[in-house]
């Protein structure tokens, strides 16, 4: 962390337990921004004095004001900023002046609103600095902190939530009473709730390792609008799971057509901004949800229960249909139905009526009262091979709902495996929600809804255990040589390295290159291919040629040299038919490698997560199915072994169906040293090695094409 | 229709609006099924008369009552049975002497425990079938009829619901109760509201012809848990949909994995039951959904707003969050995000503040009112560039909620656009979106949800406007012989027919078999091979041997007479030293054709949708990606057509990238031939021709390859 991190993390702690409050800039206008804020710290009855600031008034809500923070005499710890944009540098200086460390500036005026707000931003961010100040915002809802220990309600939110183990993070203020009223009415409290706007100064990540520490928070919510600096939100984001074993839910929005554009290189075109996104997330151990609904499903299940040991649940159920509906989607989850064992069968045949379904799911049908799903859960939960129950109820005349309710709560208060319900229908079931809301049982509207927030608990259960290695750092390459070569062609103006040259900066990463030379005439060509052996493949060596293909620039299975020595004057006479005012370099003659499956890797630099290393297999594959991984660099050996198996292909390379196991750890050991080569080489815009053609197991690979685009 | 459904039809007409019920079993214990049914009958003020029928009790609830049905001297019109199921048939019996068209049995007890009540179910549908009475049920829940002419609550529902044009069926009754629930809290109404449980008689079938007539039913949703007869589905829900514009939901619960088992055959392994009931309901036009809400979010568009004419939306928003959110999901479902003209562009400048943003999504920003969402709103609709709106709202302190309900519901009555809403939140919001119900403004949770309905109206308004054509029907083909050649395998008890008889098969039905020959001796394998001319495939032709290519039974490129002699006499050494005991038939000799694309068709026999179809690419495309299309016989020309170009690697035959155009209407041909061959012979269990070769564009193609198992 940098110093001005570690002073963000402790002037956080006195933003969120402040002994005394100034508000500057508040009125006595209620329904206003600077009139709610007093008001609704006031009556959340904050555990501390509060100090209102207005120049032209002498009391607000019959307590005494100040004209300016430093008429204050006795000491401050947090301002909350309401001024006007344009005054708040001078309200922010004054704030140094009296020594406090933590501010919140609500104001909104800033970056949103363009250039004039940005130097306005920057203004901020210099004052803070200079007195080792942190804020929050600008342009923000405010800072919620439900301990009892602060009851702090520096917001102008319509509602202080309930108390709880969620900490809520928000890039957008509007979103953040849409979700206090949604969690309202389900119940769901939170430890701290932090609308944190442009980020001026305190960043998202600065957040995260604050609530790493926070005994409060067992589950952290994002909501991210962009992301500025994706490596450190991903370490952060690491950090926080490792250390703290604290879930981190994000919910990223962006927009789906972008990208594309205008990328030369597969690589380039395939990775756009939310695959890799997505891919990150992944990598982090961060679980990215698609709306506020979802969120909030998995994080009651996090909040509320034990996380579940494996994927064997047991699905409780009075209706048949719903049962069917939940056993698709929690198959489709990665879940699989627990096979009861015998004591338990021999349970259910004792206490279950003959027409119920005592194999999993178990139907204990409609006219099923709460004795039956007492017998039902009891049975399930302690068998072994049950690690999780789903429980389903719908309203039928004879059911009573409430008593359930109470039965599913006592045993969830008692069991170390976790259950979810789902009472379907709104009015009849109400009260039952209500009861297992009260108790902490995670309750879902629609029963499908229950698996995803029980695969995604299981993830992070096995994430926690798993060690995850260092990336390796190769020293056996020749960093100079691929910077040299990258600056001389960026000092000649070009952005894009021919072929030759792009070999050459893999081959510094001792990545294997297939043997290859360049041919400056007919004699040396047949000179070169013999010296390589045969087949040979040539290829036209030209700066002004991309596609190479297009103008009849590559031969392949070249197998003589006179055969060498007539295709190097056919290949340039043939391009020269299809291009006038070409500069040919050569011909570049490699060895053809036969009887390898082809491959591809390459490099992106996404503007957020930095430089991005993407895999797919060759041709087609990429092409059409777009079956390509990514993994944000730097790469270790674990992740790069997963990105080949994620593929869907990967049974192309792995041997399965009577097809020939290819060199694995071959491709993972090139991913890792391109993964090198991205971090240390940021000008590389874009690379693609395609193909790198995989040979049998032990036998390595050879990079027979490389593209960089500079 | 057969006889049987033309008289369901008009039973049902009687069912729905009874002038005179008995309900037969009831007695005067409430909290029972017979006891409340004729409670619910009496509360929900039928519009006809009511008697009880009870062999012991005078009267019910002061309602004379009858011994048995026979007794009441006045004509019945409708009985509704609740007797024990031991009994039911005596009772139907006497409402067929009495002459009663119409029936509903509540009572449980037949097919669904088995051996016994199946029994008990054929004698209903034969007391049936002899008075020419229709019924529905057995074990269900009953029948529901809101309109005002009828009044009907035949069922122990606890609750009778609201008027509306929605109509309900399912298979399922526990459902059924969640569902009123569900609809009750969003103001949801229903026009007919049925659980048809065991369907012995009437079917989901039965119902939809009936709805399809019914003036108050706009818009049909069915629950089924299985599906007996998929033909006659998909044909009522197309005449639904062609004769009355009605669309028709349909959520289908079915379990994941059953499916690949034993199949022999490519297509027998990757068209499980679920993917084969997609492409179904796809073919038919109905729209298939995943759960209840999903089904209701996409019937209430339906049900309130127009259709829409093109994909082109606006979002309104008044925060930048979820605006992003639902642009994202409305472009994956195939939305695009209208560009406002000059004239709206010039009229948002003028009426929205500067900080607002005037392109799609449009943000009215936080602190907008009802009047800045009027200018946002009725600009937008007035675009001709724009074909629906989608409204969203975050409570902020300053939002007029109701007041702006109000606004959205006056634009919506006067507009021919579809507008959907989202206001976020939840008790804050909960007044308006009241207001929005009222008017029968669809209001969805999330905002992202507003586009799965959007893109299904859409769907559906374009399908009403398409004109389908109907199958060809091939006179060219040979029928009898290809039945002559299925006949003598099964007669001999074979199940895999081998290829050169395969290829007999198809070719009755002129599917374009590469010109081939089986050869019994080594010198007519070396004259067979030069009539066919160079070069040619060799292959094992025996019925022991499945898989040829494992025992090197099969040999390319065979180039000279001498060599396919050579290749006669090493294929049966080859295969008698992999195999012991194996009669060989011969070698089968076929020319080998060059230069094409290999694609897979196949047949396979689903037990509720009949003969199946399955189109992909061959090789890989198939074995990994799965990527392969379905649709259920007979195919007419455009189906076809659609089944090619709907595949990913569809871009492989259609000559994208510089690819060459292969003759896809040689594959459509093929497509209904193969079609055909399914519908005549319906002894064919599985069929693959792996591969079928296709050549360029008007070269036609080749089945180079047909496995059939009866």
């Amino acid at each position: 962390m940098t110093k001005r991190s570690d002073l963000h993390k402790k002037n956080l702690q006195t933003l969120f337990y402040p002994k005394s409050v100034a508000v500057v800039g508040t009125n006595k206008v209620k329904g206003t921004v600077p009139g709610d804020i007093f008001t609704n710290i006031l009556q959340a009855d904050l555990n501390g004095i509060i100090y209102p600031v207005n120049p032209r008034e002498t009391h607000i809500g019959s307590v005494k004001a100040y004209k300016y923070v430093i008429d204050i005499s006795d000491p401050v710890d947090l301002a909350i900023i309401v001024f006007p944009s344009s005054v708040c540098d001078r309200a922010l200086e004054q704030c140094g002046e009296k020594g406090i460390k933590a501010v919140i500036i609500i104001s909104a005026g800033f970056k949103e609103i363009g250039e004039k707000g940005l130097e306005r931003e920057e203004q901020l961010k210099a004052i803070a600095e200079k007195w080792d100040m942190s804020f929050i915002g600008p342009n923000c809802l405010g800072v919620i902190n439900t301990d009892p220990a602060s009851r702090l309600n520096a917001s102008f939110a319509r509602k202080f939530p309930a108390e709880g183990n969620i900490a809520f993070l928000s890039q957008s203020g509007a979103l953040c009473t849409a979700v206090l009223d949604y969690a309202q009415a389900r119940n769901i409290g939170f430890s701290k709730f932090v609308s944190f706007g442009n980020k001026a100064d305190i960043s998202e990540i600065d957040l995260l390792y604050y609530l790493m520490d926070d005994e409060k928070t067992k589950v952290i919510l994002l909501y991210l609008e962009e992301i500025s600096d994706g490596p450190g939100l991903m370490k952060a984001a690491k950090d926080v799971i490792e250390k703290s074993h604290k879930p981190v839910l994000i919910m990223k929005s962006g927009r789906t057509s972008e990208g594309a554009s205008a990328a030369v290189s597969h690589t380039g075109s395939l990775a756009g901004s939310d695959e890799i996104c997505d891919a990150a997330f992944r990598q982090a151990g961060i679980i990215r949800c698609d709306n506020v609904e979802e969120m909030f499903n998995i994080a009651i299940a996090f909040a509320y229960q034990p996380l579940p040991k494996s994927e064997k649940i047991a699905i409780i159920t009075n209706a048949g249909g719903p049962g069917v509906l939940t056993t698709d989607r929690a198959i489709k989850e990665g879940l699989t139905l627990a096979e009861f064992n015998e004591e338990t069968t021999k349970k259910f045949i004792r206490s279950l009526p003959s027409t119920a379904n005592i194999k999993n799911p178990v139907d204990v049908i409609g006219d099923a009262r709460a004795d039956r799903y007492h017998a039902a859960m009891t049975g399930a939960i302690l068998d072994e091979n049950v690690d999780g129950l789903l429980v389903i109820l719908t309203p039928q005349s004879m059911t009573d709902i409430e008593k359930i309710a109470e039965e599913i709560s006592k045993i969830a208060f008692s069991s170390k495996k976790p259950i979810y319900t789902s009472f379907m229908g709104e009015a009849d079931v109400s009260t039952g929600i209500k009861i297992l809301q009260k108790h902490h049982i995670p309750h879902y509207s629609l029963p499908e809804a229950m698996c995803k927030p029980f695969a995604s608990t299981l993830f992070f259960n096995k994430l926690t255990q798993q060690k995850i290695g260092d990336p390796v750092v190769f020293t056996d390459v020749d960093k100079d040589a691929a910077l040299s070569i990258i600056e001389e062609n960026l000092k000649a103006g070009k952005t894009y390295l021919p072929e030759y040259k792009a070999a050459k900066v893999v081959q510094a990463y001792n990545l294997p290159v297939v043997p290859n030379e360049l041919a400056k005439s007919e004699k040396e060509a047949g000179k070169i291919a013999d010296s390589l052996g045969y087949p040979v493949v040539m290829k036209v060596m030209s700066d002004d040629i991309v596609h190479k293909f297009d103008v009849k620039g590559v031969v392949l299975n070249v197998n003589s040299r006179e055969e060498a020595e007539k295709t190097y004057t056919q290949i340039i006479s043939d391009v020269n038919k299809r291009m006038t005012d070409v500069k040919i370099d050569g011909i570049h003659i490699a060895k053809q490698v036969e009887g390898g499956t082809e491959v591809i890797l390459g490099i992106k630099r996404d503007p957020s997560f930095g430089s991005v290393v993407m895999f797919g297999l060759g041709g087609i594959f990429v092409e059409i199915f777009k079956d390509v991984s990514f993994r944000v660099a730097p790469i270790d050996k674990e992740s790069a072994l997963s990105m080949i198996k994620e593929i869907q292909s990967s049974e192309m390379l792995m041997g399965a169906r009577g097809r020939m196991t290819m060199d694995i750890d071959s491709i993972a050991d090139a991913i890792m040293r391109l993964s090198q080569l991205a971090m240390e080489c940021p000008e590389i815009k874009e690379l693609d090695i395609n193909p790198l053609i995989v040979l049998k197991e032990g036998k390595g690979c050879f990079v027979a094409d490389t593209k960089i685009i500079i």
